[in-house]
This record gives structure tokens, C-alpha cells and sequence, in this order.
């Protein structure tokens, strides 16, 4: 929608970084890209956390208890409105155990995830967010993520 | 958190506003609720839906498949940041079937769900939906939804 602007351009940045970090198990570069306090977060199946403590207490043992995870984001809309942006997107999932020892890669798993994410513009100028939320795709065709036909 | 300001008040009297409206099964009260465009909305288990069409198309599919639904809402957290607003509560959800015809209620059946919904100042001052996203609740005791400890 708004993705051609340079905000809109910077708050994908932004997005992905979220991304990133989570990827690299890196909890001192995904707490520098959120906002100081007033922040939320739901990862999918739980329930609200509010406060850096919690919010980043959350990412310190989803980190702890993931060996691999890669986000292949697709459906990434970008909307500002302001000093606050609203990202939705679809998150492809791939996550699992170590590599073999052979080399060969270990047992992978795949997981569809849609997420609202909220950034807000910070006194720098740059994206911090605000709030994430994640939530599992229970409905139509898990298998088949690029059909979202609604017939209503 | 901002729960005590002026603006506060009037953003937690939107979201109730939300929540009512669904409960009614009233659509044009609904619609009347949400900015024009570039909105987007997350039932729980949903992938995204974005635009004012696809968005009020699916509260009408829900309002048509269901019979009686109340949200009881608790753990509302309204933080205000300039012209936006951010809510996150959760849904204490009660639904069923119509009355029996002696009267009393029929069927019912409980759920919860989070929500993360995202508010704008409108430039009447009032304060309109930009975003929706719900999700179920899966993990930790959701018979005891007062137990939100995180041991990590």
C-alpha cells in the first residue's frame, strides 16, 4: 500500500530486523529495535505480555528453546500513518534441530504464522516497535498458504 | 497504563464500542467504527484480511454463523503515543446457541482469545479502528486465565 515511500521502505527495514535478530538468537539487537516501555507482545497460542521485562523475557526463552528458526515473510503490507506504521504479514516458518553430522540438515519443520506488527517513529528518526502480535493459521488449506480465497 | 487520561477513557470506550457492536450483530454500527481504508483484522485462527471490504465482509460472516456471542473483557491496557492508540485485552468469550424454548439459555460453550487493536484519532477527535487482530489462547491453564506467571 504505502511500501513505495522511503517511510514505508524504512519500516520494512524495520520489520525485517525484527526478523533477523530473532533468527541469530540475538536478544541485545532485538531489544535495541523496540521501544523503551509500553510495549506488547503475543506470540501464537500465548497470551499478552506488556513490559520490556516481559516482552523481552519471552524472546530470551523462545531463544533458549529453538536450535533453528527462519522466517520467509510473504504478504508484507506497510501502512503509515503519522509517527506509527502498521505492518501485516504472513510468516513462513522453518524451524528445527541441528545439522546432522554428516552435514546434511537436521529435521525441519514448517509453521504458517500471521503477524500485526506496530512501529512507531523515534526521536532519531528511525522505527522502534511497539507492539507485536503473532497468531497460528488454524483455517484454509495450511498447505496450500498462497490461496486465501474467501467466499462469502 | 494510560488508562487514567482523558484520551485513555475515550480509546477504551472505542474498543468496548468494537466488542458491543459484534455482540449485536449490528454491521453498519460496526463499519461506522473503523477508518475508511487500509485497515486490517486477524480473527483468531485467520490469515490477514485487508481493505474495508474484505475486512467488513467477514464480520458479516461471522455475525450470520452466530447465534449469541458476549465478550467480557479483561486485562485492558490502552496506551496512547500522539493520534494512535494501542489496546491489548483479553476476550472472555461466551457463545451459544438461541434460548431453549422453555426459556432458558441454550448451550453454551467459553473461549479466549487475546487481542492486540490498534486506534486513530479521526479528525473529529474521536477515535476509529485501524486494526483488529485476535488469537486464541493455547498454551498455560486457560481454565485459570488469572495465572499468567512466566517461569524462565
Amino acid at each position: 500500500m504505502s511500501g513505495a515511500t522511503a517511510d514505508g521502505e524504512a519500516v520494512e527495514a524495520a520489520n525485517t530486523a525484527l526478523y533477523d535478530a530473532v533468527e541469530r538468537g540475538d536478544l541485545d539487537a532485538l531489544a535495541e529495535l523496540w521501544l523503551d516501555d509500553e510495549i506488547s507482545v503475543v506470540h501464537p497460542g500465548w497470551p499478552v505480555l506488556t513490559g520490556r521485562g516481559e516482552v523481552m523475557r519471552s524472546y530470551a526463552l523462545i531463544m533458549a528453546n529453538t536450535d533453528y528458526i527462519q522466517f520467509f515473510l510473504t504478504d508484507v503490507e506497510v501502512t503509515v500513518l503519522g509517527d506509527t506504521a502498521l505492518v501485516s504479514c504472513t510468516e513462513n516458518i522453518l524451524s528445527g534441530g541441528p545439522a546432522e553430522e554428516d552435514g546434511s540438515a537436521g529435521p525441519l519443520v514448517g509453521g504458517l504464522v500471521v503477524a500485526t506488527n506496530v512501529f512507531r517513529r523515534a526521536e532519531d528518526g528511525g522505527w522502534k516497535v511497539w507492539s507485536h502480535h503473532g497468531s497460528p493459521v488454524l483455517v484454509e488449506g495450511e498447505d496450500e498458504p498462497d490461496e486465501e480465497d474467501i467466499e462469502g
